[in-house]
Order: C-alpha cells, then sequence, then structure tokens
C-alpha cells in the first residue's frame, strides 16, 4: 500500500489499534518537549510515579513562559525545573534560551522521529518531518516514563502547495489562507499533510510557522516531508548526520484533498478576536495601530524578524507606535545582532525584549485599552494578551513592519522600497551548549530535587475503595466549565507548582465554602459532587480535577460529561458517573449522602453502578464508560499509582 | 568671597532665604525630570492646578519604570502621559528609550543649571556641572508650574579626589568607599562636592554612578565641576555648544573636607541588606551565586556593559547562573550591539533585557529564594528584589562579571586575563529624535489628556471651613509608618494615577472599616485622625496624605509628626497639629468629635489652636507649625488651590 508521510510515521510508531480513522491508537513516543508553565506539574507527575530516569530519546524541558520575575515564585519554580530536568535525565533550557518550539528544531528536532509536548503549538515541529503533538501534562509524563500516547487514528488532509510566493506575501499568509477557507475547527481529526512542487519555495522556518498554527484549525497534527530543505537545514545546524529522507510513496493518497497555489496568495490579517476571521490586508488598510509586535513560535525565523528590520532600517516608526521586538532564541537573536537587524530596529524606535514567549501568552506588552495591536502571533482570542479590552490582529512580519512605520494597517505592498529577498544568517551562529545536556543515569539518580517554598509535592493517592459513604458537597447544573471548577488567570497561575495552595480557588466562583468544608472531611472518606449536562467544558487543564481530588472527591455523579474533563478525572482516580434516568438528578440535594458497595468488583464487572442514599431509602443506578484499561487505572488510585506500578513490575 | 561650584549653583539660583547650612532657602528651577511610576500623579497636579505650559527651560517625562505590561493599567498611563507630556510642554521619553537620568545626561542635561526630579536617584545628573536634586512628586510640579523649590541650605562636603583607579576597580567602588567610611546617614543634609587630581581619571558616566548613589549616603545633592571632560562629553553627544566651564574658586572651601586617594581602592562589595554594608569583595570571596545582574542608573555606562561583555567573552557562564543585562538606554544599547559587546553577552549565556529600570525597582529579575544575586544597581533594601526573603549584593561590573562566570563571589583581580582598558563607544550612536519634543505652546493648548479607564483626575479640594467638627476615625500610636497609611507593593501601586481606587487602601493593615466609615462621612464634613509620636515616617510617598485627604481627612492630631509626612499633610491642606500637652491624647477615643471655632483666623493668627471635644466639656490646647507661605496654602486647602489662584492672577 502507499503510504504518505503521516501514515508512515503513524505506522512506523504503532503499538496498539488500528490504523481505521476515528479508532484510538497507542503510539511509541521518541521526544518529549515541556515548558515551564506546564512542566513544573509534568515534574511532580513524575517525582510521584517514581520514575527513575527518562525512556524516551529526547526529552527537554524549557523555560520560555513564566519569564518575568516579580517575586520569588517564578524563579524557584526554574531552580526546581532545572534540578527536575537533573535528576530524569532531560534536557533543560535556562530562561533566556527561548521558546521551546524553534530551540527544539535546531536542536533535537529528527525527521522520522515522534514528538509529544505540554504545549499546544507542539505541532511546530512537524516541519521537520516528525508526527509532533500537544497534549496535557500526565500524557507527557506518561511519554517520559516509556507509555504510549493513545490517540485517535487521524485523516490525513494533504495540501497540495503549487506556485511560489510573490513578493511582500510570507509563510503566515499561507496558514491564515488555510484558516479564511476553513475556520478554526477545519482540522479536527485531521493531520494536515503538505506536499507537492511549491514546497520547495518553503525553507524548514516558513515550514515551522506553517505547522506551528495548524493548532488554529483543531488539528491534531502538521507534517511536511523530510527533504532536502530539511537536509540543509541540519546541516546549518551541524546536525547533518541526523537527517534522513522521509517522503509520500509516489502515488500515496491523502482522505481529504486540496490546494493552494502560493502565487495567488496576497498579504492577509486575521481581525480582532479570532484566527479564523481573515481578510486580506488592504480591505482593513488605513486603520490606526497602538502597537506592532515581531516574534513567536508563530514568526521565530531568522528571516521573520530579519525582514521586518530592513523594512524599518534608517526610517523612524510613527509616533505613538510600540514595536516591540520579541526574539525567539538566543542563537537567532545572536544572529540578528550580529548582522546589523537588531542595530535596525533600536534605531528605528523598537523595543527589544528577552528572548521567550512574552506577550504572545499575556506575559507583558499587553495592549492599551481597546487599542489596535497587529502581532505576528498565532492567537487573538480576545484577552490572551492581558488586556481585557484588546483588538488583536494576526499577521506576517511584513504588515506588522510597514504598519509600525506608517502607524496604520498597512499592506507592505504599497511601500515605497524594493522587497528585500532575505535568506538566513549568513553566518549561522550554533550554540550546542545551549542545553544543559541530560545527566548520564546513575549521576542523576543522586540528584535531589530542589523545591523552593512555592513548591509542593504531588501527594499520595489512595486507592479505589470498596466501601464509600460520601457527602454531596456541591449540586450544580449544567454547563459547568473548568473555568469554575478551577479559574486561571494572574492570581492563580503562579500557584501551578503547588497542589495545596491552588486547591484554596476550586469551585470558588460557585461555592466560598467548598474549600472548608471538603477540608473537614477530606481524611474522612472525601466527598462527592453531583451535575447536569456537559460538566467540565472548557479548558483542558488537567489542575480541574486534580485539585478537586486532592481536596477528597472520589465520585462526580452528572448528566453527562465534557470529553477532556472526563480523561483528567479518571486519569487523577475520581470515579466519573452518569445517570442511567436523567430524572433521578432532581432526587439528589446538597447535603445527601451517596452509599456504595463492593465498589472494586462492580467496577471491574461491568458498566453499572449502584447508589444509596443513606437515611433516604433512595436507590439509583449509574453507569461508568472507563476502558478495561481505565478500570485498573481507577482501581489503583489514577494514572500516577497505575504508572508507579507498572515502573516497579519491570524493575 | 571664594565660592565652591555647589555655592555658585546656589548663588545663580537663589530666589529666597539666606545661604546658611540649615535655613530654608528657595531655588529658581531650570529643568524637571518624572518618571512614569511617580509622573502620572505629577500630571495630574498639573492638570488640577490649571497650568497653561511648563515655564522651565527644560521639562522631560520618562518611562522607564512601569514596563512590564500584564494587561491595560501601564500601557494606558503610558499614553496618559504622552498626552500631558504634549499638553503642558514637555518632552516625552517613550518606553523603550531607557532609564531617565542617563537619557537625560545624554540629551538634556546642561552644566551650570538646576534639575528637580519625582525620583530620588535624580542626582546622578550632578555629574554634569549641576545642582540636581531628587523630590516629591508634587514639588517638581510646583517646579514646573515655575514655583521655586524650598530646601534647607546644605554644607557643602568636600571630596578631594587624589591618584588614579588601579585595574579591576571602577567608579562604583569610589562611591561603595564613602558609605564604607560614612554609612547611609552620612550625607543627610550636605551636598557632596569632588574635586582634585584624581578627576581627570573619571570619565562623565563614572561620574555619573559616583553622584548617582550620593542618594544612598542621603546627600541632598551631589557635584561635579563641569571640566574638560564634561565638554567631551558633551560634543560626543552634539551637544559642544551647550557647555561651560563651571569650577570651584580658587581657594575655595568646603564646610567638610575629606580625601579619597583612588589608587589605594579596591574592589568592594555591599553585603545584604544595606547599600552602607561595605566590604572588600575578597574578603567574602567563594559563596556561590544564583544571579549577576548588569544595569541600571548606579551603572549606566557604555563602560559598564562593555567591561562586564570583555570579561565573559568567549567563555560560557556557570550552569545555574542567571547574567541579567539590562541596557540603561537604545542609544547606549545600540552601540554595545553595534561593537559586539551584546554578541558577547549572548552567546556567553546571558540574558538581554529592555532598556529600563526593570530588576532594580523590582520590576522583574527577582531572585530565587535565599539565592545570592550580585548587583550593579544603588540599593539592596530587604525584598527591594521582588523576593521577600532575598539575599542581594552590590558591587561592579567587573565583580558581577567575575562571579558569573565562576558561580561565586570572585574578586575580578584573580581572573587570568588582561584587564579590558576600555574607553567609550569608538562611534557614538547619538539620537537625537529619542525624546519626543514639546510642542509649541499654541499646539500644546489643543491637546487633550488622554485618560484609560485606570486614570482618573485630582479631584476640587476645598478651602479650610472657619468651624470644623469632626469624629476621631482612629486612634492610633507611636511610630505609624507610611507604609502603613498606604501600602507599596504590586497590588497597590498600579492604582498610583487613581486616587479614588488607590484610597480603598488607606489604613487597611490598622483598620479595614477605616474607609467605609470614612466615604461614608466624607461629604459631610470629614474626620480627624489621632496618633502618638514619630507619625508618618519611613517612605516619603505623598499619596499616603493624599489618600486620606480624598477621603475627607481635615486633621491630624497628634504628639509629633515625621519631617516629610508633616510637609505632605501641608502640601494637600490637612492641618496638622500637635498637643501641647502630651497627656492630652489620652483624653482622646475613637468617636470622639471635634470641634475648632474660627479655625481661618486661629491659623493665621499665631501657632495656638483649641479644640474641644463635643458632648464631653474637654477643652485641649495644640499647636501648629506652619509657615506664613504655608498657612497661605492652607488657608487654599494645599498646594494644588495654592499654586492655581497663583497661576490665574498671573495670568
Amino acid at each position: 500500500m502507499k503510504l504518505n508521510v503521516t501514515q508512515k510515521l503513524i505506522k512506523d510508531h504503532l503499538v496498539s489499534g488500528e490504523m481505521t480513522p476515528g479508532e484510538e491508537i497507542g503510539l511509541k513516543i521518541d521526544q518529549t518537549l515541556t515548558q515551564d508553565a506546564t512542566g513544573t506539574m509534568v515534574m511532580l507527575e513524575l517525582e510521584a510515579m517514581g520514575l527513575d530516569y527518562a525512556k524516551t530519546e529526547a526529552s527537554a524541558q524549557y523555560v520560555d513562559h513564566n519569564l518575568i520575575q516579580v517575586d520569588n515564585k517564578n524563579p524557584d519554580d526554574h531552580l526546581f525545573l532545572q534540578s527536575a530536568a537533573r535528576r530524569f535525565g532531560l534536557y533543560y533550557s535556562r530562561p533566556g534560551n527561548g521558546v521551546s518550539h524553534p530551540v527544539h528544531m535546531q536542536r533535537l528536532a529528527k525527521p522520522g522521529k515522534t514528538l509529544l509536548g505540554s504545549d499546544s503549538h507542539t505541532c511546530a515541529n512537524g516541519s521537520m518531518g516528525m508526527l509532533a503533538m500537544g497534549a496535557g501534562g500526565i500524557d507527557v509524563a506518561m511519554a517520559i516514563a516509556g507509555e504510549p500516547f493513545y490517540v485517535k487514528m487521524p485523516e490525513v488532509w494533504g495540501i497540495k502547495l503549487t506556485g511560489e510566493l510573490p513578493d511582500w506575501v510570507g509563510a503566515k499568509d499561507v496558514i491564515l489562507e488555510l484558516l479564511r477557507r476553513h475556520d478554526v475547527k477545519g482540522g479536527v481529526g485531521r493531520v494536515i499533510e503538505y506536499y507537492g512542487p511549491g514546497l520547495k519555495n518553503l525553507d524548514a522556518m516558513d515550514r515551522h510557522v506553517i505547522a506551528n498554527m495548524g493548532a488554529e484549525l483543531g488539528a491534531t497534527g502538521t507534517v511536511f516531508p523530510s527533504d532536502e530543505e530539511v537536509k540543509r537545514f541540519l546541516k546549518e545546524q551541524e546536525r547533518r548526520d541526523e537527517w534522513i529522507e522521509l517522503k509520500a510513496d509516489k502515488g500515496a493518497s491523502y482522505d481529504i484533498e486540496e490546494e493552494i497555489n502560493l502565487s495567488e496568495l496576497e498579504p492577509l490579517i486575521a481581525k480582532p478576536s479570532s484566527p479564523g476571521n481573515v481578510v486580506p490586508v488592504k480591505d482593513i488598510a488605513g486603520e490606526s495601530i497602538y502597537q506592532s509586535y515581531i516574534g513567536s513560535s508563530a514568526q521565530p525565523g531568522f528571516r521573520d524578524f530579519a525582514m521586518a528590520a530592513e523594512i524599518v532600517k534608517d526610517k523612524k516608526i510613527a509616533e505613538g507606535v510600540s514595536l516591540d521586538v520579541n526574539p525567539t532564541s538566543r542563537q537567532m537573536l545572536t544572529e540578528l545582532v550580529q548582522e546589523g537587524h537588531i542595530a535596525s530596529f533600536l534605531q528605528s524606535g523598537g523595543r527589544l525584549h528577552q528572548a521567550g514567549c512574552n506577550g504572545c501568552i499575556g506575559m507583558g506588552q499587553a495592549p492599551a485599552t481597546g487599542r489596535n495591536s497587529l502581532r505576528t502571533t498565532p492567537r487573538n482570542f480576545p484577552g490572551r494578551s492581558g488586556t481585557k479590552e484588546d483588538s488583536v490582529f494576526l499577521c506576517g512580519p511584513e504588515t506588522a513592519a510597514a504598519s509600525a512605520l506608517k502607524g496604520e494597517i498597512t499592506d507592505p505592498r504599497t511601500l515605497e522600497m524594493n522587497y528585500p529577498n532575505i535568506k538566513g544568517p549568513k553566518k549561522p551562529n550554533v550554540d550546542d551548549q545551549l542545553l544543559d545536556k541530560p545527566l548520564p543515569e546513575e549521576e542523576a539518580k543522586k540528584v535531589e530535587l530542589y523545591k523552593g517554598p512555592n513548591i509542593a509535592s504531588i501527594p499520595e493517592m489512595d486507592r479505589l475503595p470498596d466501601e464509600l459513604e460520601v457527602p454531596i458537597l456541591l449540586k450544580m447544573n449544567d454547563n459547568i466549565s473548568t473555568d469554575e471548577i478551577l479559574a486561571g488567570g494572574a492570581r492563580v497561575l503562579p500557584y501551578r507548582s503547588n497542589l495545596p495552595e491552588i486547591s484554596k480557588f476550586t469551585f470558588e466562583i460557585i461555592d466560598e465554602s467548598y474549600y472548608d468544608r471538603a477540608m473537614d472531611i477530606r481524611d474522612h472518606g472525601g466527598h462527592a459532587i453531583v451535575g447536569g449536562y456537559n460538566y467540565g467544558q472548557g479548558s483542558s487543564r488537567e489542575h480541574a480535577a486534580l485539585a478537586p481530588r486532592y481536596l477528597g472527591l472520589r465520585v462526580a455523579v452528572v448528566k453527562d460529561f465534557a470529553r477532556i474533563h472526563w480523561q483528567n478525572l479518571v486519569n487523577f482516580g475520581v470515579l466519573p458517573l452518569t445517570f442511567k434516568h436523567d430524572e433521578d438528578f432532581d432526587k439528589l440535594q446538597q447535603g445527601d449522602v451517596l452509599q456504595f458497595k463492593d465498589l472494586r468488583d462492580k467496577v471491574q464487572q461491568g458498566n453499572d453502578i449502584k447508589a444509596t442514599v443513606k437515611d433516604k431509602n433512595i436507590e439509583m443506578e449509574l453507569t461508568h464508560a472507563l476502558s478495561s484499561r481505565q478500570v485498573d487505572m481507577m482501581l489503583k488510585g489514577g494514572l500516577i499509582n497505575w504508572v508507579k506500578d507498572r515502573q516497579n513490575s519491570k524493575a
């Protein structure tokens, strides 16, 4: 059978399941990446699992999100991550090295491999002929521990590229074109695979731009072949010997087929407040701007910065515009310094920031209220910039720089200058000491985790008891989101490495007394909650399951669950049950005590679970939807215990 | 009479008083500077005063403190400051241009002039043969409005410099030596004037380093002569024609005389947590470090960065050390980029931050808990770094860079390398568009102040009533600090431009109900507070007087006042009274109502004020200590009304 690149990658890594779109498959994971905002919990999970040493070929811990150090919390977390990287045999990328995705691509990415990362833009490394996917923290922890990653077999969406990009049109316009055509859910359940004659005109970092924002289409991943350009890139990075060729078989087909003629593209821009809200720049030219922002993993290349620098060179940006330059890696920043581009930015009036994610994730560079901000970043969801009433547009560096000069949204084709035809750095400044290398296993075992005052280990989680008698501490209605279960934001996020502290915010929005009431009975059997339809919708944050579990939640009984939160409850050993008869919801009241008998046997024997309401003579039928693998996990008290047992039995 | 430089500067600007140390003198102010953290309130004060156009020769509004934009507040404030600079005829320095003190020195400082700034390190520009002084915001607002600055005539402390700095010893060691000898109160009531043959070996930016940290000695100012070196500096800045010579008369004397032989100095370091805690570096060499920090207005020169860059060039900093590079101005950063020094920092593993104050004022770069941080900044007060349990050392760039390489405190003389003998930039990159120029008066008058949602004008303040009947809302004991009256910190500071919002935190530490109780009667006559000895000690923040006044405080009756807070109360129209008989303090209770009759007459007629306690048949004798100028202000309801009247009467 003729295979496309995606199918080849999956076939090479398949450990369970069938390659039928929609079926669950298990994939061997070769590489992982974690960043600091999600990584602290991953490292605590590895500690709780009792992992001795990473089982992957290469795993790297980056520090790129929480670079603003206004008190001890972030620097203490950095030290913890450094010690954890040493303890578990991971690469460690210090603060200041840059954003995980481009640094990983430069130093570690390898054609033919799988990469799982606890960051939704992990897909960017699909530029290197890899299957690169974002996932939740504990999925990545599992991968580091050598377990497969379970995912639904995707459809493969083949995009044939033809033609050549015109002057003033860049890689960003390719992915914006796809978003214009298909909006932000167009890629769900799919891997996007690019091929065709147009590919030769996109260099490796251009492909990174396109692969990165596959996330904005909701795709499982984006895959480019490993061709001569990937070879050239690896050679430039002094890693020529890590190249292998990886192309679709001649005559291979795709589940969905589509074409983009690069020659027909023009400068595009996504208006507030969705990446799918795409129009030609010329349609909205003239609107005044407050900010122009160059950088992020959606525009990380040397070329992207050099292009903007050449546009503003020897000119001054418009009065009142903040031109924020956010380098993506130390290596690239050094090249940009050495080849004069940083001087061009500075002399034009730009603000140079440290290498990292910065404003792309709302860590600084927030715009003024209601003022237009043009960004080369991947997302413009409302408020993501940090400013509640923001107005963020997404575009390429050509448009961002042109608009900074004019003080208004400007189609770069209207500039009176020659197109600066930029290639990569003339003299690449490869820094292979950029990442602290993993310690050898014997040395790593001697390392102690460093835990500052903000770091708290994940407590032991007990196994599912055979008898449960648990009061209902909260009864809620439909559509409770994970934001209501555990809020995000600057008040809560600094405690992401501290389960006891972050737990204090649990259900705070719904009932401020929940935390105290849960703590009172935490060590006396725990509690239950009851909910309606679509319980746990919204953000995938795993803390929304972990924190209630820490406070003693054993059983969640609802009409139905949102998919990811259900998965998270299972992972952390909270038994998720649904009503067999929805009308039973009305029979339950806050304060009622639910009783379960022979629970361990019942969970194993089938899907039906009986509960009685103490002192009320009410019985009700409930069901679980656990797979046999998940039943095993549940009995053991969750994924961490399950892995711990496996690690021990292997040892 | 033979005059020293300080006396010449004072004599040239004297508008009232006698030049007798300790006597109040009034000085004409030629230039002002404001930064963003204090400037928003200054601009609101100018608005409240009804100022039409700045009366100074040059006034500049810098944005260097609040560069971290995590939400709309800081960027909204920047836009407000920009509009205010345009409205009132000030220079405006955009975020990213750098720290006020070095930028002012490069672009605006002028020998022979006076400079008043709402930043305690304004004294740094004493390097240019100026009398440069820090002051409270409203004092600077007054100066912008053309009013004199009132200060006690200082003693002049002549420091004769002889010899020449040895290799590896820099300007920072000169001021650390003075702090070692005299500690942090050694300069109170004095201007420090440097002279002698050693001067010729200190360039203008070296002198800036020394003048800057005069603030740490508590000095009123620091003065250097305007000599050939100042001429050279101004020529380099393309402002040669702004130079005048200004030297002490031959045979001039000083109130206090002292000598420093530069040849005898060695690398010094201030240990935690006071700038006066100075020892030789060699005495504590070997202690491990977490952070090494290059930058701030206490070490702003090209030479200071280039020195550190040459030390780390072609080497890697120790694993685990954070080398934070904080450029001080756009102009200098560009020079450092162009001459290769920034590349040296980056390649060694350093983190490059945007030009500004940054970690020096706790805006980022906080160290990890309990870990040693070496900084070239001026202050290491406990917690100033942002981390409560910090451990900050102050030193020069030679020691900071040497220690970053070794990972431990290192005397730079022990490095195995030749001393990098660095002079200023080979090719200065003068940027005279760095500051947005003031609008001409006619254009300025048309500008509207831009006020984002976080900006609130200062409300009108009413005049002192003739009859007062005010309940005592708080009775407090001795030593109440301005931190207790109105806290600082990240929770409160973002509201510095918003009096109604920041007022909600007033006295919160002492009594959370104060705000509500005050608001209840704010528009029904207001209230009084009662305190013990040393009321209002600590920080000079003017909000600690302005916020209670906004909430209706009319009279503060205490045993005695701390000097600056007393001044602030007067400035904002709160009548400060002390007990004639301290035992009367015990007769007053919270809730008692104080009655004052014929108050306006009484305040003018002398210092004695009688109060009665309503319904209690208690009378007591109180006194005020206002000068006749201050009585006038008090009757008008404070300085803002007083100036407003003067502006109107001149118009």
